[in-house]
């Protein structure tokens, strides 16, 4: 294979013009071009507080530029309407505008191209312009998916706004610049990265929610302070059963607990996506709790939300870095009060060896042939592996099987 | 709308480490992130000769990197595996190589996101690693574009291979970035940008080619001779004749023509592309000859081929061009002449005033609000408008229905 990668290497621009291509002879009379360009891309994620407050001007300006007028194309999921959607239009007519409001169920079950293919045609009746009329979607991770994927692929990318409305939603989907859906059986196999012109967070979204949602959503949080923040890990700890009772919604003293944990979720997030946005790097700390729980998200279907599958995959590769020495007993433990105060469940039945061992397999397909695998050491930092096997994997399912991290 | 954009721009780096997320604080006690970064691209467009002989290493080697293995996931268009199927496998086998191949019938009716499921749901049953399997497509401007979404967005970007079997692959859908599917009534209106790792480009596919497939790629090089390129048009108007009946098969002195055709087509459709990649400059050249097309070769479909209905763009553009003295009646005739020789259309009768208004319309808001219409300047020579009216499309009309540029 190597003479393949020196034909490829031979071919070098010969002109210091970034604008001109060009122009090679390879040695023969037949002409090879190089073509060499470079995308800049530049988001804002922006924390707000009510941003449905009408003196409040965030949402009435997001994604717009000198042309736009006062039409808006906003997609709202079903849940957002029903708890949001009169606010929000009071919110629009104080600002004068016209908005064309769509509504989707979005979850796994309907987070399908049929889903994109409805917001599509939206967007051909609303007659969108290409590039002032911004695309606002108000909504969870399932929504924002797939708006953001419909968004990317009209007219080959239309500019639109995040208003992430779930936890999860905020300190993980919101923030970065994944989009998809899944296809047959595997979560999000179609997708692109499409960066939104901007993301707004506001955690009063979150008063809405049930507490199964704010777990749902604390999963991702506790997964930057395993791989990478022990100092969220200890207020996850303190505050954890508080967090999921008062749904993030503390004002005060405890509100300031409440600010410092999404900031720090979200500044964590930040720090591993920005460097590698469109993920040349596939060994991602991000992936933390994201090996195995694609696959059991998808056969426990409907049974568990997408931040409970990642808490069973951080039980399960917690263990397995208990068994390697990686983690303490009594880390171990912690980590598993900690996910019981966070209401994260450890195990479900659809968790037996053999689908997790594929699971691993379709992981390592997605991460181009190795593991990659994070694995805690101690609290608040990680290490890859790529030697996870088969019986790792049986022997942590049985100690999360017989109760979980904390009662071993 | 000014403040807006104000409080867009006060969000800047606070840092010089491009790697590091910027963290601002925007003067109240909510933070906001603004994250950067860079995507740089760059493939390969290569001409060839006998790529399906076995003595030659492209097509092995395409997109082959040190991990690759001998499988192969192909996807062909039905001409291709009628015309070249055996041949191919022939090679594959000389070469050792395992391949998958995958037949699709692509046509602009079936250039959908069926489609796209269909050669999706093949990569998933031949399990493609993520970056090591190139996806190869072999076929014509539709199957490209069709495969080329696929890859895009499989895991959200899996490499492949471009191999244009038809004129108008070669030297327009097959050297660029676009890809997509139709939605609706609208060409191409769902896509991404995604360069393919190499694009093989071999005139011997032309052979089995009718003239009228050899016609429609030379209206996309008409295109580029109009707007950019005086020699290429005098080369069209004194081999015109032979091109399209040799169909593009010459060897020895006529073929160094054909050579020096293909050459300067490319060469200055890849001028244009590499500096405006992604569009960003909606005022594009290569943009000439489709304005109107979009909805003429729709509204005639399955009648005009692509560069059938380019054609009939550029004749239309041209008149309007004389009419407002840009083209000189010699020059009008000159060009009405060339199309002639080349076999192409001027006119269809879904060409009515109101249909190419509407058209002209659904361009504006592709270009984002203004026509920026390129409409020639002599010969070789282009300049942008954004003040076509309604008469002047009309008058137009009335040239082309009363036989055309060269018969004014």
């Amino acid at each position: 294979m190597e003479s393949l990668v020196q034909s490829t290497t031979r071919t070098r621009p010969d002109t210091d013009d970034p604008s001109a291509p060009a122009l090679i002879r390879n040695g023969g009379d037949r002409p090879e071009w190089l073509v060499q360009a470079t995308k800049p891309v530049r988001y804002e994620v922006r924390m707000v507080d009510g941003l449905l407050d009408p003196a409040h001007p965030d949402l009435a300006l997001a994604g717009v530029t000198e042309r736009t007028g006062n039409r808006r194309f906003i997609v709202l999921d079903d849940h957002v309407e029903r708890h949001y959607g009169d606010r929000l239009r009071t919110y629009l007519d104080a600002h004068g505008l016209e908005p064309t409001i769509c509504v989707l169920a979005a979850e796994e079950r309907t987070k399908t191209m049929d889903s994109v293919s409805h917001v599509v045609r939206a967007l051909d009746a609303f007659g969108i312009s290409r590039r002032h009329d911004p695309i606002i979607a108000v909504g969870g991770g399932v929504l924002l998916d797939i708006v953001g994927f419909a968004a990317s692929l009209y007219r080959r990318s239309t500019p639109y706004v995040r208003v992430p409305t779930t936890l999860i939603g905020i300190v993980d989907a919101g923030v970065g610049v994944k989009t998809g859906v899944n296809f047959g059986s595997h979560k999000n196999r179609l997708g692109t990265y499409f960066a939104p012109a901007l993301a707004l967070l506001d955690r009063d979204f979150l008063a809405t929610l049930d507490e199964r949602h704010i777990s749902n959503g604390l999963a991702e949080i506790l997964k930057i302070a395993l791989v990478k923040d022990m100092r969220l890990f200890s207020l996850l700890e303190r505050h954890g059963t508080t967090l999921v009772s008062s749904r993030m919604q503390a004002r005060g003293a405890d509100g300031e607990v409440v600010q410092e944990v999404l900031e720090r979720a979200i500044h964590g997030m930040l720090e591993e996506l920005q460097p590698n946005l469109w993920e040349n790097d596939l060994q991602r700390l991000v992936d933390y709790g994201h090996t195995f729980s694609p696959t059991i998200e998808m056969r426990a279907l409907p049974d568990l939300l997408h931040g409970e599958a990642v808490g069973i995959d951080m039980a399960l590769t917690t263990a397995i870095a208990r068994r390697r020495g990686l983690v303490g007993a009594g880390e171990q433990r912690r980590i598993g009060g900690v996910m019981r105060r966070l209401r994260l469940p450890q195990y479900h039945p659809v968790c037996e060896v053999h689908s997790l061992a594929e699971a691993l397999e379709d992981t390592v397909r997605h991460r181009d042939g190795l593991q990659r695998l994070p694995l805690p050491v101690g609290i608040g930092s990680a290490r890859f592996v790529n030697d996870v096997v088969v019986d790792e994997i049986e022997q942590a399912l049985a100690t999360l099987a017989a109760g979980g991290l904390d009662a071993a």
